[in-house]
């Protein structure tokens, strides 16, 4: 008999290169209706503004989280630690960039137009020159960032700090925005903070919905806090993983929103997200008299769905709300509600997912469908 | 602004249905060789003997953990709860066997002929009848399982129970239970312990190497005690997912043993099953100068595997230890030796996986094949 | 240089020990106005009745939980497995008890008469004879019970099962069982479930304050089943840790009961119960112009505590809505509100902490009480 | 009834104040001899060298991970960043240092002289200006951190990247440090490193042991990987809570070294370190024929215990080996070896505690006594 000494093994392994040892988790969405499903944060910081980290660790903190896209978006204008660095709005980026190449993952040079409210803050990503953005009035800056074919969304538009009672307000400067063709999207979430009103505007007015993490310290120091917790990120429908293809998916408005449990958008990409993202079971459900019997149904993907039941069956006790698990099978009970039923029959049961939202305070209408056998 | 509430949501629902929620792990390993890889117990006890939990317990506990299969085996000699359960020796299987149904798992009936070294104990399962072990003479016991086409195993063969020092020894007795046809296989590894001088005989002896649990109480008192725990099983490759399927498998030895960190088999099966679990990237490997550039591998399956590297690389620095990481994707650095390289180059690294066993003490030898492209 | 290998050490243990690894976790409340604070579990099932574990396991559970007594409450009335198992009432308690001895765990006998709505189910506790509850009428058993001195209490009032609203009732029979002595405690709180309406009762008939399990199945499959979850008990104030003690502090109403994430009770309990748990800083809060400074209090308790603040300072921003994390200590800003304040001032911030219920629906109101220096 | 909906509000609340939220974990280890128990950190980069944190999130770091001081020792020679950061080698301490006032958190200034083998790398703490040691000469840079009244110590000294095969060797040049007053202790731990040689060579040349992480990311990308993982530290057994206190007691070598799962130092420091961890059971130990009694055993302390029994009793099965978990109350199974004793008898179990090394390889032996009565 030798007990069970390879345990031991692992841990000398372990030892010996735990300095080395990076892993990176995947994040489990489908690819839907032809597209990959990417994940991106197009909004963070460095040293180079008010954040807390050197560039490099933004690409490696992405690549571990299983992000595939990051823009750096250091302030304009909001240059706190500039006693000590002064070289410049595009450092940042050329110093990320390289790091993000080595490991994958795709590094999109941005910046945080930074202003008082109205406009406020505005983020433009896809630059070739941070620099040119950093003039004196905020039209040019925005200007300087379409003429090179940005894409610009306006950041936590319900902010405290420029919205004293936390309610986005919509100013004649944000139409004047849009009329210019320089007002592309909007965060409907921003770090642990969701805008049910700006989800709305986004719907009305067709601006592309995001969702950032806008991390200043070490993401573990914000994000990642327990197990299941995540930094908010917006999920890209992109014709392949590259930086173009993600540009051209946010213009054409195809993401939905991840925030905290809620994903947000449009039902286009929220039903087959969440439909790809189910196993049924194969066969029918056997049915003996007013035996319980079980159904069983597994969620690949990375989120919990909520499941609100909207009407009885007549024949059937089918469950009521449901919470299929992240990555797990769940069990229901199913069962006839009188004995001495025969035959077969097709039931579909309709619920709301109360946290995939197609408007604000509005989950999406999904139907679960089984065939039943009564024996 | 609205804060993210929907964390609330969920909760509310978990309040609600938490007495009913029960959630399956899966348990992730490749299916090879054409053969679905099921995952069995072949050896349980319940109240019915010295186990301390209600038969149904060990289905709803195999279903939870992920299992698709296991043997009920209370001991037919060892009764110590009979003055209160004197019911007969099917009655475990009789109760547990329609949860098993309701819940998809395959409940086996089997029994333990509990007898002193030597023969000491064995387990027979695929019976139709129990009860007609339990007779006096162990040949008797051995004879009724065997006519009733059962597989017979023996039990925990190193137990200091019955094995002072710890080391399996091998009776006259097992000659002749061989001969008889009455012998099929072993555990090389019961609970927490693993035998390898057993490993060796079942290679010399062409008999099916099995690994089992032996549970007695609720199974979170003896396994899954911390994250990443698991009982130990045996990996069946069967046809299909049913009994007929898995007995057909046992009596081919189509198995891999699963215990701790160690997988244990035969070749055949331990390749596939190391190469199956495997991402490697796609496309070439591209080396500048003496600049490190990432080789990124996951490994798909539960277990992580240790690779320890047998020979270096003329050319190029490859990783020497290795951790590929359960379920994760494991960042590698790999560099030219020097600089002024060019041209292109097919590399297969060669490693042994240390917790793969082909023999006792021996892992498996793999290799890591990629393509280079120096610039 | 040596790689760190004693990790590898550990792991040999344990590959050793681990079947007979067995450990307990503490729970963590501080002892009160001279009291012993004990942690009871009044109402579990074996499989001597509809539960699915033999009695042993309910006292190394409640060992390896933290707990200090439980009892044993088969019922009387409803025994499915009575074609296996017909050995009488008193056996799962015969069983049990000399486990709980080893253990320094209280295995109280108890029994639960199972009777139709009104009166519904009973426990009746510190018996010493279940059997002589094995009577036709209800009244017989709850007289069988009170003669032997056993504290008796009403399970779950508003169970579905029996009140079709999941609203506990009040019947006539129960002023009877009151006028006759027979009444002594309600569970406030059953499995998952805490019914308001019953707390109110408690508080206005002067009843004693239960919460308990009422566990079926292993354990593991109702409760722990994420980090932090518990199983529902009550927390019992007692002159010293023995059953007589127990007892006597029952008839005395001196609990408090733990569900989910709320403590229960009357204020004389919750308040020390509360202020005990903290560790509040050392000397003055320095304040110097409008910078933040930092209040760090430690919660000792098990539980995390959910303050909300009732009214702001006059010359100091204060926390508003703050959680006390279990075991930890957390950071929370304050600052002056206007620069130039100066001269030292006591603050006392005033909150209601929600999740300590000293009325359905209405949280204890408690204050943190702190020096500041102005500088 | 009402559904346990509180932990609905706890999750409300998390929404709201996530952002702010700021733990801090206890590492728990008791005070001994009179001194206070502090855990310090004496190697940490910035991005003022070659880390990538901005020097706030050093002493964030520290607090949230339970320490009470750290170093910044940014290299004086070693300054990759230098294009964009240049405004010299105090700064890093300056912003750090006001942030670990505001937290309670000592930091300590120093700087790392960062010089070929030999003599390598040394770090100078306590200093009152980095700056001076910015010189071409490293005895100058000796010269100028002794002049400061610095603690000097020679950082990973078996380091491959200085010593090709790993193991410390000592030069001329360090006897001559020596001579000169200027060599206080060496790090016996570094990062994921431990050097038995130098272990030795700090009882034998009576030089203070220290272990330290030299984080250069993101604490999280390096260490408190997995549950349980922690930063090496020393343990400072000092007067008072107060960077002079800690001075006093490195210069008096009052420190153990924590690392892995590995404490290293003096039995005059280890042995009431153990022994101060420990609860044992009040009482004798009841020993009734043959039974199995239990001892139940909590550690309080933050780390495992691993005992290795040096010798067996004579009347009575001891454990054999135990690992006594961290936090946690370990139940060990005693009893008489024949029936038939009686009496009293006094218990004295001598161990040997593996991973708590007094000499290189070498753990130190502890005894566990107790009474035993027979029944």
């Amino acid at each position: 008999m030798k007990l069970i000494t390879t345990i031991c093994l692992t841990s000398l392994l372990i030892g010996n290169l735990f300095g080395q040892i990076r892993v990176r988790e995947d994040i489990n969405f489908p690819d839907i209706l032809g597209y990959q499903t990417l994940k991106c944060d197009f909004h963070t910081h460095t040293v180079f503004s008010d954040g807390e980290v050197w560039p490099t660790v933004r690409a490696e903190e992405a690549w571990r989280e299983g992000l595939d896209a990051l823009a750096i978006t250091d302030h304009l204008e909001y240059l706190p630690h500039k006693h000590d660095i002064k070289t410049g709005h595009d450092r940042s980026h050329e110093i990320a960039h390289p790091h993000g190449e080595a490991l994958k993952i795709i590094v999109i040079r941005g910046g945080e137009i930074t202003r008082a409210m109205p406009p406020g803050h505005f983020n433009a990503v896809f630059l070739s020159s941070v620099e040119k953005l950093a003039v004196d009035e905020w039209r040019d800056a925005f200007k300087a960032a379409a003429d090179q074919g940005a894409f610009i969304f306006w950041n936590h538009p319900g902010w405290r700090g420029q919205q004293a009672d936390g309610v986005a307000k919509w100013y004649a400067e944000h139409d004047e925005i849009m009329e210019k063709g320089w007002f592309h999207g909007i965060e409907v979430a921003n770090a642990r903070e969701y805008y049910p009103e700006v989800h709305q505007w986004c719907l009305d007015k067709k601006l592309t919905m995001l969702s950032n993490s806008d991390v200043h310290q070490p993401i573990h120091q914000e994000y990642l806090i327990r197990q299941g917790d995540h930094r908010p990120f917006t999920l890209v429908f992109a014709k392949e993983r590259s930086e173009a293809a993600i540009k051209e998916a946010l213009f054409d408005r195809r993401t939905v929103v991840y925030t905290g449990e809620m994903l947000i958008g449009e039902e286009r990409f929220l039903k087959p997200l969440f439909e790809k993202s189910l196993e049924l079971p194969e066969g029918p459900l056997l049915l003996k008299k007013r035996d319980r019997a079980y159904l069983q149904i597994r969620n690949n993907s990375q989120q919990d769905f909520h499941l609100r039941r909207l009407a009885d069956q007549d024949n059937i006790e089918t469950p009521g709300d449901i919470i299929l698990f992240a990555g797990k099978t769940v069990l229901f009970t199913v069962r006839a509600k009188e004995e001495g039923m025969s035959g077969e029959e097709k039931i579909s049961i309709v619920y709301k997912v109360d946290n995939l939202k197609v408007r604000p305070n509005e989950g999406i209408a999904v139907s679960l469908t089984f065939d039943i056998v009564y024996q």
